[in-house]
């Protein structure tokens, strides 16, 4: 798994379309086409082939910590396919993706997520403090 | 080299201080501390430790690639980080930064750069059609 860890102005995506690939990708379904939070920790991940669920707890762990150093309660969850030529099925995708949101469940965090499955556009503004921009690899054997 | 080249509606970033990461970081001399382009490909490129110049040939022509499919001559090119955790080191990172802003030499795109060994803040629209997004990694033996 890797995850780029943003600490955020701002960040707002619009679903364009459906994607289609890989052929047997499943669109989550959505009721709101745009999201939008300021503010905010935005996690964008990208789930990989050999990944295991102790990754989901690596990511997890991550993005509290990054909440913690910056003091951001917002939490903006974006299953992002472009950090990785070596990406997980879409079915292992979107797992991973529904497991890492069912981990804030019950928690205070005030959390969102950017749809999995769409063609968005994206808006980011990001902060530009040392620590605003985190680059994470998360593997079985680290 | 990995590379992230976006199709966007607009760049824009601001200099906040210089880096301090690695210790041997020397940062780029600027003189214009913000930095702003419309209607543009915006390629982010992590220089790797086992690169070789090759991999400086094979992200130009994904730029150009993705400038004649989406007809768009503004160029961003932004020396990136974050996209690895097997950075090469400062001097050959901007090297090879160098380089690829020299190949679009007296060439008809209008190419401006994010300066290099700065924390910057970071604005990015980026549009949602399919290919807006190009994720790519350049390796000898590719």
């Amino acid at each position: 798994m890797r995850a780029l860890i943003l600490h955020a102005n701002k960040f707002a995506t619009k679903v364009v379309k459906k994607s289609n690939k890989p052929g047997n990708i499943v669109s989550e379904k959505v009721n709101e086409f745009e999201n939008e939070m300021d503010e905010c920790i935005v996690a964008f991940f990208t789930v990989e082939k050999p990944d295991s669920e102790n990754e989901i707890e690596k990511l997890y762990n991550e993005i509290i910590k990054a909440s913690n150093e910056t003091d951001t309660k917002n939490i903006m969850i974006s299953p992002f396919v472009h950090l990785s030529n070596n990406i997980a099925e879409p079915k292992k995708a979107i797992q991973f993706y529904e497991n890492i949101m069912s981990k804030f469940k019950n928690t205070n965090y005030i959390v969102n997520s950017s749809p999995f499955g769409y063609h968005k556009s994206l808006l980011l503004d990001i902060k530009g403090h040392p620590t605003s921009f985190r680059y994470r690899e998360f593997n079985n054997d680290r």
